[in-house]
């Protein structure tokens, strides 16, 4: 075994020459050095890795093999890559930003910075599907829950949606499935932002809602509209900055059977009375100024809160309280079963991966700051907005609201020539402000403006204005708010002791580390999650995210602001394109889900453009993920099942019959590849035949495209469009459940139809309305996949896929003989990840996946992905970050539990107090007295049941934990002063 | 109690207008809000802060309050201090810099940047007493020891010195000791570099030590020289770059009974035989080049290694390795005998902190890179250097040696006009070449090099001999070496698995995690280290730090180059003196210690300059730090101790009257303030009186200086000179046992004093040499207390001050009654830190000191200082950054113990085994079998005591270490490759 011998003298590949950079990326993020690929590839019987890739990937779709190589992609070193980062965050200009629309510049607290963005511990982990070693992050997503419920006063809030606009678009779909299909008109007042009205469009089509704009406090007498009404949205402040009393309205539209939806923003909740309090039903918006930078559109977690009688309803992850084995509170992801995966095509929502990172950082800016600190910036985000409108309409610009939060839109008729006017003295002083027309402009304060930048900014408009400049003695604060009694906000936020305790940085340093320490990590051990591609995150990708260069730029700068993410959003596309072999590509879509809905859209805009409107059938494997079918249902399409054979693949005949049923309605077939049973089917070139034979457009999933990167691609399989999700492939850490990016690529005849923006020009000539609030998504992540893919170069990625390939099957083979392989192709091949099944132990001895999952914690590891794609299996992938010697003491704990199911099954141990059913076992049952201690086994075999975990143990820090109960005891906030006390 | 309340609303102070920053830094800083503080004030009695503080600091030595306040130094927010430190940094030009002469471009790994020098797991802790939780620490702290001793061949090496300099004055003094003071000339070859020159010739005079320069390959054949001879020092490869064969060289030194030192290089050792093969018997140099940047001249960690016979006589901290109760191996420090505080006067040493984080750095990097990588590099690094060669000479440049590592020293005669034409050229290609003569020019590679920096590196060549430019393809690689075949080396090197195991970044990341885990430091708990000032480091403060503005300047540069340090500098030299009262300032010593020594050599200087030479006694209080009687012993400072009273006060009659005595001869009297018993002493004015009607100069012992910031000073107290310790009051971590730096402040008349530096212009005008290597000292680090000091403004600073003193106080009247307090002034008050006497413990139940320490690590809390300055004491110190919550909970846990001794004293508990001789309880005891289980009380009083602990609970990793057993069985290195093998 080569870790037996000394490594030391025989691992990096030699430099290529004297001249060549030697801190080069490939062998550090490949785990497996030569010697352990050489060890691992005879082991499977190969001399080379030609010949292994040969028997895994199916001959007739391996791509040519310079079409991702080190001439189309060239390799940068790590200190090369960081060169180059910087030159380009440094074309990006840095103007100051008043833009507002939603996007602000946000102060992240330096501790926050350091301790939760820049810290593997946090954004390494998985979602949290196993509560027993997440309870870190778990703990934080209900700070953000309650921090959203405190803020909006409602009842119920989620763990996060991917940005404020699609949160709008989850709340009108609410509204209307509330209706059952009735009721299709959905009102947005024209105070809402119009970015988030173009989603709203975009998304209203493949539900058949018919969206009317106007004024929400005048239009909506009409009574045809009203008995059509399933819902309102409004905004609070809107977009030009007013505060208006939305009460009234939430009666009338309750009265009308409808639902108010509230898009609002959390900081002007701490002055402004909260929506819950007048009527809201439903209440959103982007909580990125608790601390979140703007970084060109995101990522930002969006919040989304409901009432109580609509709680069980809503879209994303929950998390709630519950109780662990031994009837200790514990917190867990709640209402599962509303998942995709289970929901499929009746899902409304296919929202998967959501911003865990992004609202632990808002969660813990509130935590840090707590409600007197909120109130504070608030306070004097408000008196600075107010001081300036007192300046500028002395200089005769004209508010066009009195009640205002932190936004004014300016007239500038009484003032200046024009809005251009204005515009070109604020830029020469290093300022942007909202365009908004001719006549108009508008401005929009955060925390991070102080008393010079008002000066600055007031300065402008007196240039523009020709008055002499002010300084700051000049300047008084306002006496009074601008805000009437009525919708001031008199009720307490934030009681809870989180909120009021760790405000020292000392106590913060010492909360975030209390949390990280109970969650598992890439930083712990392997996570072999299916489906899931939980690589490394180097560090030489993740440094630039937190430069300023890239964090403080708006969404909405003019275009030549940002040369630098141009720059770098054209060489990632084009990237992309490469690796999948398409022709243009769109990064506006910020999940995978998110992807396969704007893919899908896509395919429907082009058949519509072709005059096939009508076709609206999607074929979809029953493998297939659950966020499949529900996309295709959001983009108005109907799903029809496709069988897969007993051997796992899909079923040719069954497709080729479907296909032809409907081949007049045919829109799409939807297939994942590898499949999400991880084989390489041999027939998938002849499945989009079919499919293109019957007029249908071909949509391959891309989650599994790590198998594939330089050896095929989704065009050589025969799709027409895939998402790929960089937050797998592409290196983009997880963050304990988001943030993702889900970009698609599309073959030449698609391009066209890629997705635009309201506000910046983006995507194809004939494009789909946009399907997120940002033009180009989560930007500022892309720095990430960007750096990965260059520091790689082509070789490098194509060795990456090589390698994942290798420890997939090389764990199979180590596997075999102890647990059932449920599928393999001709030559005993899996492709990237392999799915055991699991179903005899039940059967034998009553022992269900999750009983090897959570004893599988016991030893360290996070477990693989479970029951899905089906009930009794684990699907493993452990990438090609995993060293052999990580690998094998995976492969030795899993031989070691089947030895220990071995005893149970035998009758040594019993069936219903053993060492599988009752894990995990924490230290609170390790340190069980003697009493209590009633296993018929030793704390020992438990907690170590291998030599290396004395040296090298995670623990779960709560046992087993009660999904009924939490589900039936849904609560989902954190504890309260009166719970603290007793506790 | 004021956390039961809900803290919410009443925390933070209102901010002082609109338009002042609300991110202010004090408020984060300091742990208790002002409901905490009115609430410890009323349990002591008070009403006010200012009468608090009355009662405990004199009046008569209060300071003016405008002395330190918001006008003397105004206050920044942290994201102005940001603002300004980046405004600082981009005044420091970049320009590539060759200089050498120790110091090198480093490249810092990623990951190791990110999770070690930018992790406050990494730089909170304090030196690994505690060894029971700092296991992690040690083992990389053994890694560095072995990576050294590996490299160098030598038996055993230390855990870093502070510099080069230093640790060859080290060197010297070990050879000069080694002759029982027989012999003192001490030969220095002329390849030493310059500094390192200066600091041997300060501190060969405290010794009297002879220092003769030369050829040591020539000019050691003098009889006279030789039969005085104590040793030779070395350098190799020498600063010009030449590689000398000493191997006759030793072994003539050895016949003279003389020991060879030899300063070298560690990459250059991965190719050059090493001094341990050919006959050195000190081998030392600077870490730095492996992953840690120049910053200005540090901090670095500088090696030391000797043969078997010298280990036990090496200065500084040694790791080895012992085993635990349960005959575990566990690291620990060694010979611990040997420190100052038990040595005292008789020390030949004062090192106390030294270079702990920036070893960890250096151990990290040669982990992550191992043997292979670590030649590859020195490999292209020579073959650059080569390369470079042969180009130059092609344009009639002359290297002036042919065996040559990465350095070249070139005769320019032959090329160009002169040097000055060279560095011209140079400099307009944005490079620094070193500055020899008006023939020479010097120039270093290093790793950073690529081949784009080559090719800019001849032709500026070239163009200063006027002949066209090159391009890369020019360049041909050479295919020899420039190192003659006796000299390269052969044998392996870090065979051991550890260097051998961690290539990839995910390996690495574990295992750095792996290691933090064991480690206790700020961010888990309280470090109450009495004398240590453990205080928050805050992120906003340590930020600037990890730039490159900062981090890529070498220390040699032209001042010109470097406007933004130099600034920054004299701001920080300007309000330490502001905060000392005194009217200059050193920041050239590199820890208190260091501090110290450079203090007593300028009152030397001071005295010699008025005639007084011969003044040369220094009293000493019996109560002093060890530093303090090693540091004047190595000025050349005869010490005579001063008593101190029953009540802890100085015997200021035995103060009088010493002074009377010597009182021709009296040079000094030190003194530490607040008393290291923690109290402020009312004779302190009087006592300095003393001292100066007897013609001698005060120096204060400023590790105290906390509980003094803007309510009182050294010079008001009568001090003439005092250091600082920047890790202490002034908020540098301290990175698990450095780095720190040690200014010193000295009144008007000590000012022309203060040490100079041979290279870059610095100190008075009748300046003692230099007593470290760079000119600045540690000087990237100078940029945290600068932060802190500008973050905190002045009235923050006396803030901090009384907040420290009244945690401190509130501590005390928590633990009366439990436990006896040594001391306390007139009003019952201690100063910052307070002296638990337990000698009772030990009467009743034979209960140590460290028995109560080690069970307080089962409380999850890091001991106090333990049996200083009292051996059967403890001395406390909260510091300002702790909570009332986090200050209660330790004094519940300090109270707990007290009941658990209780329980001993009456026999409810055995004298031989109970919860605190057993202490601490690590897991691998709590999980013991019930068999094995043999102990009269419960796993969960062992391990959680206190309920608190079941949620947060902080576990040593082993049990108590058997500190004999490591001491006579001395191991250093890490565990060999059978070794691991075996285990
Ligand atoms: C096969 C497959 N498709 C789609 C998705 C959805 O991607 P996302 O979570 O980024 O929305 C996943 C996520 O795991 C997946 O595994
Ligand atoms: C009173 C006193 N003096 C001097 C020192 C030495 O300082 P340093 O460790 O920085 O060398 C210390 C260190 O703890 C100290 O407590
Ligand atoms: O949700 C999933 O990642 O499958």
């Amino acid at each position: 075994h080569p870790r037996v011998l000394s490594r030391g003298l025989a691992t990096a590949k030699a430099p290529s020459s004297l001249f060549a950079p030697l801190d080069t990326f490939g062998d550090r993020h490949i785990g497996p050095d030569d010697r352990e690929v050489g060890y691992m590839l005879s082991k499977l019987g190969y001399d080379s890795m030609d010949a292994f890739v040969s028997d895994t990937v199916p001959e007739k779709i391996r791509s040519a093999t310079n079409a991702v190589s080190n001439e189309t992609i060239p390799a940068l070193s790590e200190s090369e890559l960081l060169r180059r980062a910087k030159e380009l965050g440094q074309a990006n200009k840095s103007v100051k930003s008043y833009i507002g629309m939603g996007y602000h510049n946000a102060v992240v607290p330096p501790v926050i910075l350091r301790n939760i963005t820049e810290s593997p511990a946090w954004y390494t982990p998985y979602t949290p599907y196993q509560p027993e070693i997440a309870q870190g992050r778990l703990e934080s997503l209900v700070n953000f829950q309650t921090m959203v419920m405190s803020l909006t006063s409602m009842d119920i809030a989620n763990a996060s949606l991917l940005d404020e606009a699609t949160a709008a678009a989850e709340g009108m779909v609410m509204a209307f499935t509330g209706t059952h299909g009735k009721k299709h008109t959905f009102f947005v007042d024209s105070g809402v932002a119009p970015q988030t009205v173009a989603v709203l469009r975009t998304r209203a089509k493949g539900f058949g809602i018919k969206l009317v704009i106007g004024d929400a406090l005048k239009d909506l007498s009409d009574d045809t509209l009203r008995s059509d009404l399933c819902g309102v949205l409004v905004q609070y402040p809107d977009v030009n900055g007013a505060v208006k009393d939305f009460s009234d309205l939430a009666d009338s539209v309750h009265s009308a059977g409808g639902l108010l939806v509230c898009a609002t923003d959390l900081l002007a909740l701490t002055m402004l009375k909260p929506p819950g309090e007048w009527g809201a039903d439903i209440v959103l918006g982007n909580s990125a100024r608790f601390g979140v930078p703007a970084g060109y559109g995101g990522p930002h977690a969006a919040f989304f809160a409901v009432t109580e009688k609509l709680k069980r309803k809503m879209p994303g992850r929950l998390i709630g309280r519950s109780r662990d084995a031994q009837g200790k509170p514990a917190y867990r992801l709640a209402l599962q079963t509303r998942e995709q995966h289970i929901r499929r095509e009746k899902a409304t929502s296919n929202i998967c991966t959501s911003q865990a990172l992004l609202a632990n950082m808002a969660a813990m800016y509130a935590v840090y700051h707590g409600p007197l600190n909120l109130q504070r910036i608030a306070q004097k985000v408000h008196g600075l907005t107010h001081t300036i409108k007192s300046s500028v309409e002395s200089f005769g610009y004209k508010a066009i609201n009195s009640q205002f939060f932190d936004t004014l839109t300016l007239d500038v008729s009484g003032a200046a020539k024009d809005a251009e006017a204005v515009h070109a003295a604020a830029l020469s002083a290093g300022i942007n402000l909202r365009r908004i027309d001719e006549k108009h402009v508008g401005l929009t304060l955060d925390e991070s403006v102080g008393a010079e930048d008002v000066v600055a900014l007031i300065n402008a408009f007196a240039s523009a204005a020709s008055k002499s400049p002010i300084s700051l003695s000049d300047l008084t604060p306002p006496e009074t708010l601008a805000i009437p009694d009525s919708l001031r906000r008199t009720s307490q936020f934030l009681p809870h002791p989180v909120f009021n305790t760790h405000h020292s940085e000392t106590e913060m340093l010492r909360y975030i580390y209390h949390l990280q320490n109970k969650d598992l990590g890439l930083v712990h051990s392997m996570i072999p999650l299916g489906s899931c591609t939980m690589k490394l995150n180097s560090t030489s990708s993740m440094i630039p995210l937190t430069w300023p260069e890239f964090g403080s730029i708006h969404p909405f700068a003019p275009k030549d602001q940002v040369k630098g993410y141009l720059e770098l959003i054209s060489e990632l596309e084009s990237d992309l394109c490469k690796i999948t072999g398409f022709a243009a590509c769109s990064l506006q879509p910020n999940s995978g889900a998110a992807g396969e809905y704007a893919g899908l859209s896509v395919i429907k805009a082009y058949h519509e453009s072709r005059g096939e409107g009508h076709r609206n059938i999607c074929l979809i494997p029953v493998s297939a993920h659950g966020t499949n079918p529900a996309s295709a249902v959001m983009a108005g399409l109907k799903v029809v099942p496709v069988k897969t054979h007993a051997d796992g693949n899909l079923d040719l005949e069954d497709l080729r019959s479907k296909a032809e049923t409907h081949k007049d309605n045919l829109a799409a077939f939807m297939i994942t590849y590898p499949s999400t049973f991880g084989v390489f089917e041999h027939g998938v070139q002849d499945a989009c035949k079919i499919i293109h034979d019957n007029g249908g457009q071909v949509y391959l999933d891309g989650a599994n495209l790590n198998a594939q990167v330089g050896l095929t691609n989704p065009a050589i399989c025969g799709g027409d469009v895939c998402h790929m999700n960089l937050h797998k492939t592409f290196a983009i850490p997880h963050g304990g459940g988001g943030p993702g990016v889900g970009p698609i690529c599309v073959a030449e005849h698609l391009a066209p139809f890629l997705p635009s923006h309201p506000l910046i020009e983006t995507g194809g000539d004939k494009a789909i309305e946009a399907v997120a609030a940002a033009p180009f998504g989560s930007a500022s992540i892309l720095t990430i996949s960007w750096a990965y893919i260059k520091m790689l170069g082509g070789t490098g990625l194509s060795d990456a896929s090589k390698v994942a390939l290798l420890n997939a099957n090389y764990m199979a083979h180590r596997l075999a003989g102890h647990y059932t392989l449920r599928y393999k192709n001709g030559k005993g091949r899996v492709a990237h990840e392999l799915l055991i099944d699991l179903a005899e132990f039940d059967k034998v001895a009553g022992l269900k996946v999750m009983d090897f999952a959570k004893r599988l914690q016991d030893y360290g590891f996070h477990p693989p992905t479970c029951s899905w794609p089906i009930s009794t299996c684990m699907l493993i992938e452990p990438t090609e970050s995993e060293t052999l010697e990580e690998i094998d003491r995976f492969c030795d704990a899993m031989i070691q539990i089947r030895k220990e199911a071995e005893d149970i099954i035998t009758g040594k141990q019993p069936k219903d107090n053993n060492l599988l059913k009752n894990a995990p076992h924490p230290l609170s049952v390790i340190t069980l007295s003697e009493e209590e201690w009633n296993r018929p086994y030793s704390r020992q075999t438990a907690a170590y049941p291998m030599p290396w975990l004395l040296e090298r143990k995670f623990w779960p820090t709560v046992s087993r934990i009660d999904d009924a109960y939490g589900d039936t005891h849904l609560i989902c906030d954190c504890p309260s002063v009166e719970e603290t006390a007793e506790h």
